[in-house]
């Protein structure tokens, strides 16, 4: 590559991570809003969250068009190709997380407080906080390229599934207690799921950083793929 | 373009092509094994679909990396360039199916029978029906880039949404009949969201193949946005 054509590409490579960091703020900003929206049970917040999420949206197309016309333009290889691909991958995973905390917000339209929620909001809160942790390491890690990080965020997935697991355990107990909770429970049921799957999509993006430093995918049995247990803590219960 | 370089595109076209195809048909044979699973709770079918899976996560990353080299190699344009980017949102949705079949033969292995569940179930085994025959069309619209096929299976997403929560409300109303049966229920509860959930992502490669043919986005609403419906009628249980 000549000089100018370097330097052009470059500009490309940087424009991309700019765009895949400004949809990450977008996604955190969609997880932690949801949430609290849900907790206080906030039908205005929960709407900003649903009005947001095309432009999380947006951005992904965006990247797609940018990450593909570079590639075509500039024939990377190696790890600049990676690096691209990389960007593409990430930001499916956070359109998936803005997919999935939009989901959240629409159930605070159609949600009633009963005895079980308030109760169960609060570890629902807890493990938001965890899933938002990793996130935000795990976007860290992919702006500074940062293995040994990734690979924190990715073990650390099991402890959200722990969370996750727990949580359903208890809101079954009240669904059981009190059919008045069961519609409200129900609910929540969905939403912990949701929060659990943001946190396999932080666990996506970290193998995605090892596959763009590393050349090569992650060896190991994923955490991840392992929820038998909380389909197991679930038919005991 | 030489001659030659023509005929290597179009191999490269061609072999995408078929290995989408190829991920497709396991796509479905994972949707209709892991619901047959689930309604004879057939265990080692269940694990079947488990095992399979890999195969089409497989088959995404290779696809993924035949587009890439594809795009860098010979720089195509306009129709030709969708062409490629087509193939690669097509196996994403793909993947994403694979992984909610698998998820829902997950559950196959932790469910216990009871009044509800033989009731229910046959709406499960409906609903699959019509995610399977709107999977099999739209892989069919993407195969022929039949734009007309691909809006009708746009369209016919509402028809699931509302089979959709005809069964939520059902399920509903047996878990507070019976605190026995809220165990079986809240895991078909997840496997009928996971079943709506496929059909979201056929009308994703409806819209896939509009954006081939057409080069622009969709412009209507899409059907698939609009789930609150269900969460009203859960509410309203």
């Amino acid at each position: 590559m000549s000089e100018h054509t370097i330097r052009a590409f470059d500009a490309d490579l940087g424009e991309l991570a700019r765009m895949v960091a400004e949809m990450g703020g977008l996604a955190e900003k969609e997880i932690a809003d949801s949430v609290m929206a849900l907790a206080r049970r906030d039908v205005e917040l929960a709407q900003k969250v649903i009005a947001l999420d095309p432009s999380v949206d947006s951005l992904q197309r965006a990247i797609e068009e940018k990450a593909i016309l570079t590639i075509a333009r500039r024939q990377p290889m190696a790890v600049d190709l990676r690096d691209i691909v990389g960007s593409l991958r990430v930001s499916n995973d956070l359109e998936r997380i803005g997919d999935l905390a939009k989901n959240i917000a629409k159930r605070v339209l159609a949600l009633d407080a009963d005895i079980a929620f308030s109760q169960v909001v609060r570890g629902v809160e807890e493990m938001t906080k965890l899933v938002l942790a990793q996130v935000k390491r795990v976007l860290d890690a992919y702006a500074s390229r940062d293995v040994d990080k990734a690979l924190d965020v990715w073990r650390r997935d099991e402890e959200i599934d722990a969370v996750n697991n727990s949580l359903f355990r208890e809101l079954l107990t009240y669904m059981m207690e009190d059919p008045r909770n069961i519609t409200s429970c129900t609910h929540l049921l969905f939403c912990t799921k949701n929060i659990e799957r943001m946190g396999d999509h932080a666990t996506n993006i970290a193998e995605t950083v090892h596959y763009m430093v590393e050349g090569r995918p992650l060896a190991d049995e994923r955490p991840k793929g392992d929820d038998t247990a909380s389909f197991t803590a679930l038919a005991r219960v």
